[in-house]
């Protein structure tokens, strides 16, 4: 029988007897934020968690609990905060949750950690975050400590984006509660998606720029950035298959597994 | 059929609708700590989230996303950070986390939330995040907000406790990882608990003082600060029973439901 | 003749040679609060330093300079900040004023200290400010210091409590400018005492929850939660005598003296 | 005879009567990081100035002094801190720079901001100190403020693209050091730039992920990430002439001009 | 007879009743720091309180309790915190203090704030911490608070100072523990002056920078600056008679009394 | 050829291979402040840039970017921030920038680092920066930085003042936008400096002690505190030798060059 991955759901000397064994530890990076009619809004923690289970499951490694809230929806990518239902942190806040976790995992005895990010606002965050820790475990004289931070959706072969895409990937960005994010979904959580409410006001044509206060129209109404139509959990099986055979694989070399 | 009290859950628009109708909103404030060789590590966040969730059925109020990790746990009322598996943040960082929801969640319509409690050492840093966040709010000129904060355990009956414990209840705050937590545990994650495990080394006697740095042999070597023998979960049900008829009671008081 | 216990009226030159004993340091915490229409707003600061002061005194210790500001009042502990006179401090605040004033008396030499707080709602704040104090302290490769965070009014004998209340003790957190601070106030401080103000609108009933804002009616008008009734001086040197041997004796256990 | 456009060379009095006409107000964000062997480290800081300085004198703007100091270098952007002469700040500490020159600004009046950014790390704590900002003037009743936040180079033609890179434009995250900057500064400080020096041993090769620490190879020894080849003032011109035509007609449209 | 001073001295009702009729507030910045072998680390405490009492009593104002612990001493201005007894605050802790005090004044109803220092090191922490409190007030809707901040020594007459200094004032930054603060600490805690030990190694004689770390032998050894022999209690009365009589005329102009 | 100073000027492969030296890298301390209506708003930044270049050149020292914001300015010393074109950074944002930029030019192997103070008011906030830099450098182990922080008008001879000042010098405090600002600007920057403009309100005359909000007319309307009538660009010359040969001669000594 597997062992869960599930760090929390192990008790302190089941846990303590984990660590010992030097295992991939992976703290998934979510938020809550509006993700079209179709989707609910724990899409961003419910995607990077499901991957890093799999992704553990493969490595006998463990999962942190996920961070549930995350940096403050923007809108040429997350729709912005304006919409219902975004319940974003600052920069800062965020920034001294993953130091303090990072550095909490690290004194349990924690050499190897991975932050999966599934909350593209969250990247800068968390590497400040990361940063800090990093520099509070050197004066702490932990120095053999090793953490990677990743968007779990950047692990995927370019043939995999050409067959969901035949005429053409528009870019991670604009992915936002569209094909990728829905097909996902729809393997995951099906129960939360409503394939009949899907839009079709996308996909945004964004400005170069950023505006305070957003420019009204900019964001199409619905909050998809791109398109979700034609998404299916088959779709979303290609794509989790791509994400945990590509990340496991950079694992296993950076981390000499 | 009834609607889900998953906040993140839904959509935005159905997030939109429900809060339009000014529901109670719950926000369960949990931790990432020991609770002894027979307990998983998530104890306080499945505990209070399950009572909000039994809650929010009752009064037609949605929950929103856990937090998964609390204030540092403390020796005489969790055993403290030296336990393996203790993820605790600074006071400074939790309250900052809370100040953030709490704002955002009153920005998006919520007038009527509750932070329902389920790790001791949470309690403080959770009273300065919501001081912040009216303090911030009143200056954005929303007035008429009301926030209630609590510890689910404190809605029980003094009957029920003189059932539960009929050589007289040891008080609160060594209740961690005893009896009543693993009635509970019982009651809701029956899997995560392995009655075979509960240690027979406490009730701890703790002097009325802390002490940096921790003196050997104060707190009990299992974590396991009173007694867990003897729980059930017919017992975890009495309790249960107990804090959703009570907070609902007081939620209807306090709301004007 | 004996020496003075007050560190701050020491010169330097005799403040160093004292420190070279490794006498026992006392940090008192205190607040600037209501405490009803009989007594001043300096209470939590003149009772702690009372007690700091005979302890010192029975030790050969050093008492450090009060805190006179603490964290803000609240309802169900002091009545809360919406009293006239209350003059709190925000938590982070607070807990940098302890961290710091902890690393400068360690970077003195203090290897003993004892924060004896007066003001239950210090309590949190104390703890986070001694916890970040130690983790500076560990990376300045201070490791030989101790230090105890403790509430003076825990050192007291149950039969002492039992002759003070024989109808039952109401517990520490109503004792808000009731029977034992006042006792205590007039033993050391009359002049500020007036006993023909004393209320009888106590004790107060509160319920099991925080509420922002505070409900009309929940907090006695007169801001004395329990009863002050009965208080005398002799009670109050009863008190001290409990404070003075209790703490003495824990102190001398914990620092081998 | 043209009026300077450079704030910080205006008195106070012809400050006011500037700001007086609502100009454009334009804050460069710079940073102190290596270019490659050829390339002096204020590369950021010449670049978005100089672009800024065209494009207000195109409108009759004001440019304040540029941040000489901007976010941490990293591996995959700019090479890393780990180079010398990269002197990155903290996010919070930028993130607090530009809230305070932001707010600063608009209570001088300033109603149209301009955040021209050199430097791709600064993008995120750019966004976070203009929202604290936004948030900040809001409070003080400052509601007809309009600013925008862009990366200069995302103002060019795609044909211009295709005629410096006949083999395909890399994209702008490792055009660090690159065609496009070393083109440009050839254009702008001739003096400072030394072709000889070019490197060949680009481009950058990354992984999908960051890594603490560094593995070492990852990035280039040179520091230049992708290919400086080529580079001419001449090419530099081109994309100067897009950037202040696409810059210009994007604000005139934004700020009705 | 004359009504107490001492705001924390007062219960609740009385303070209100006091407030209501508008009086100067005083609060005393003070600090704990060497001050020779003659004089106790207090100094900086006793001196301000000693002024604020007097001009307080002239003109029926209060005095709320004095600030005991300050910045960090300079050793051009302090001799530094190099010497036993220095408990300085970071400056982020001092302004957050004093920006707190000042706001739950203000709140409390007090509109005539003065802030009294008795530490040169404070000038620059209180100024900030004032600031945040005015803008903090602005947001909060209160705009009829004024506030000033002095130093005391700057109310002395010129001719006090030729006729105490025969050959010349040496300015008052070398005046730490020298004529002045001595002269007034024999007129008001003589119990705490040695005139025995006032030494002799003064005056210092800086050069026109600070250093990190310090050159050994700059601050006279003895933390003396300037020269304490001739200090008399009938000196103290003097420059405390300027200091009450000069301010009192100040407050009176300021405030409109 | 001389090299350049300038180290942003340089490439990183080049500056690496002068801090292998072991140069002195002066870092100036500016500001955006009001300077009357005949100097320009950056002042602050041409000045102490100009001394360090030219100390940087007698000593072969570096000089990196100057700060462009400094500390908001105060009424007593700058005019306040009241006055058109001021941009003041929080003491807490500009002690960060100062604590950042420090230490990582010690982490870039600097070790002997000069602040050159141009702007009053930065004075303090300096003093934090560079003392928040030291503790952390010390947990960094790094022990053998040494830095000086100064206000380059300290370098002054007595009889230079007496050649400037026939009837006395009326002190730095004032002197600002006075006659040696505007004798210094006129060497440095003539361009940017309007003789005729020059007003005859000053000096100011200025009480002693600060006042929020600040009284209307205590401020001269033209914002000179003292008077510029006479300055030329000899005199500047004047004041600049001196600077150079004092400031260079105290950087030998202290540094043992």
């Amino acid at each position: 029988m597997s062992e869960t991955v599930q760090l929390a759901e192990l008790s302190w000397p089941d846990f303590a007897q984990r660590i010992a064994r030097n295992p991939v530890v992976f703290l998934p990076l979510g938020a809550t934020e509006q993700h079209g009619p179709h989707l609910p809004l724990n899409v961003d923690q419910v995607l990077p968690t499901g991957v890093a289970n799999c992704v553990a499951a493969e490595l006998g490694g463990l999962v942190a609990p996920t961070l549930p809230y995350g940096y403050k929806s923007q809108p040429r990518s997350g729709g912005g905060e304006q919409f219902p239902g975004c319940i974003g942190l600052d920069a800062a806040t965020l920034s001294l949750v993953i130091r303090d976790v990072v550095c909490r995992l690290a004194h349990n005895g924690v050499r190897r950690l991975v932050l999966v990010n599934g909350h593209f606002e969250n990247a800068w965050p968390a590497v400040e975050g990361l940063d800090l820790a990093m520099r509070e475990l050197r004066r702490d004289g932990i120095t053999d400590f090793v953490a990677m931070r990743l968007e779990y959706w950047d692990f995927v072969e370019r043939s995999t984006l050409d067959r969901l895409f035949p005429d053409g990937f528009p870019g991670t960005e604009l992915e936002h509660a569209s094909l990728l994010e829905t097909s996902l979904m729809l393997l995951l959580r099906e129960d939360l998606v409503d394939m009949e409410k899907v839009p079709s006001d996308g996909p945004a044509d964004f400005p170069t720029y950023d505006r305070w206060p957003l420019r009204p129209g900019v964001v199409p109404a619905s909050g998809v950035l791109a398109r979700a139509q034609g998404s299916t959990a088959e779709k979303g099986q290609w794509l989790m298959d791509d994400h945990v055979r590509l990340l496991s694989a950079a694992l296993r070399k950076e981390f000499g597994l």
